[in-house]
């Protein structure tokens, strides 16, 4: 099970009703959060969900409203006495600005662990999950996220008995363990059936349409995609500022086939998304624009 | 005429109903802004203030609060396509303090002058004010602000008929200017009374109670003061944080003699400042607690 919550909407500056855009998760006790813009922190506490928990951070790049919430962000995990270490993930020159932005919030009563992003495409494991950040395309470096849990297979006691493996290893074969007795190794795969779905989530924001993004957001359970422009005729600027329409986010999430998609990183100038949805609708009916706090708890499929 | 407006009158941490503590000041076409912390722009847009008129940022201290807001307000500025200087006052270390959040805000349309404070008083003219920054007691070095405005004294026809003023001068005299004319000079006090009494605003957070703030206070038509605490049993947590109780920040107004005084800089565990009014009334009674968005015009005295 996974809470996820899209903590704002909006691109360029924040707004009285719209947060800057970045994302919460929550798995297995431990949250992740993915940019941290001017206020982020505000709509967390709106939202009631604890900063404590918060372990890493993934930024996607760093201009400055998806990282300026950073400083008072950390203060703010200081001063809900984490002590436990928060790690950062980002594009390379993380350190250099992380540290840079730290000249204001200099005292923190946990350790910091960076991980620089170089690779096209580079997988993590954090919290629990497996990370993928995959390079997309804008006006500086910049990275998508993916989110996968995987689930291991269902445990057959038929197996578990053909396979001649003792009862007192099955509840550890079962949890991904191997293990060695009486001079026999014993694998996960003697007790389990094939792995079952899992549950994955994918977070692209700022970016040109590019494949990285289709492939990565193949089969999310929800995806969330950048869309600053809601007009059609704003296709150039789109193209122009390394940003999408919601036209050309909607093929990425009718091509990546995804359960559910949420738009966001609106444009300041566009009052309301939902007066273009009718004709985003056209392209991918499992798109809608996405909403501040909009929240939602992903479970595994029954099997 | 000078409009003034406490942004905000949280500290530490903005929430969702108190921004953080700041304060924008008008005159004459040009905009103030002292300090700008993690939302305070929001806070300008809410109240529906331009941005694009801020000539001026002074700083109080370099605490995230105070300052996180820059680098997303320095890029709405250069959003809304300011070209004209903007200079930033501050306590010394403030260019490496600036430019070290400008990592995430490098492009702008305008240029940024720095001054840099240094004595226990320093006096500054801008935007057609005279500036005083003062040495206030905090954690790091902190600086107090007074805007005055000044006002001439009253243009009288006979004074300027007694000293043999040529008419033609009368205008440039009355502006304050000196004139040198066939041989004579002639000085603006040839036309005019004594200088009437001016508008004054004096802006203190964060600090314990010093006498540079009643000093600096003093003749205030509107003062607004740090007041971290309200409840009485915190006295020894304000000493220990360097900030004020409310009972600590109303001997100053009184002392000060303000003509009005708004409390602000409250702790995010005050829920609310009114309940202990009551007793911060029996010390002074022209001090209310400030409210985010509080407004105010205020004028010459009639005369």
């Amino acid at each position: 099970m996974i809470d996820v919550c899209l903590l704002g909407t909006g691109g360029m500056m924040p707004l009285p009703n719209r947060a800057l855009t970045a994302m919460m998760l929550r798995y297995n006790g431990s949250s992740i959060l993915v940019d941290c813009g001017e206020g982020t922190q505000v709509s967390i506490r709106q939202l009631g969900w604890s900063v404590k928990p918060v372990d890493v951070i993934c930024f996607t790049h760093f201009h400055a409203d998806h990282i300026s919430g950073l400083p008072g962000f950390l203060l703010t995990l200081g001063n809900a006495e984490k002590h436990t270490p928060l790690t950062i993930v980002g594009p390379k020159r993380l350190e250099k600005v992380v540290n840079a932005l730290r000249m204001i919030a200099p005292e923190l009563p946990f350790p910091i662990q960076f991980i620089e992003l170089n690779g096209e495409e580079e997988e993590l494991s954090l919290c629990g999950l497996t990370v993928t950040a995959f390079r997309v395309q804008h006006g500086v470096i910049c990275y998508g996220y993916s989110f996968s849990l995987e689930r291991a297979g269902r445990f057959y006691v038929e197996m578990a008995r053909e396979n001649d493996v003792p009862m007192k290893l099955w509840s550890r074969l079962q949890k991904g363990e191997t293990v060695e007795e009486d001079g026999r190794i014993y694998t996960p795969d003697m007790v389990l059936g094939e792995a079952r779905k899992g549950l994955k989530v994918t977070y692209c924001t700022d970016s040109r349409p590019v494949p990285s993004i289709t492939k990565n957001a193949r089969g999310s359970d929800l995806f969330i995609c950048e869309g600053m422009y809601g007009d059609a005729e704003l296709a150039q600027k789109a193209k122009d500022k390394k940003h999408m329409t919601f036209y050309e986010a909607a093929k990425i999430g009718r091509d990546a086939d995804v359960k559910q998609m949420w738009l966001t990183h609106y444009s300041p100038s566009m009052v309301r998304p939902e007066p273009y949805m009718k004709e985003v609708y056209k392209i991918f009916d499992r798109v809608e624009p996405g909403r501040d706090r909009q929240e939602i708890t992903l479970k595994f499929e029954e099997e």
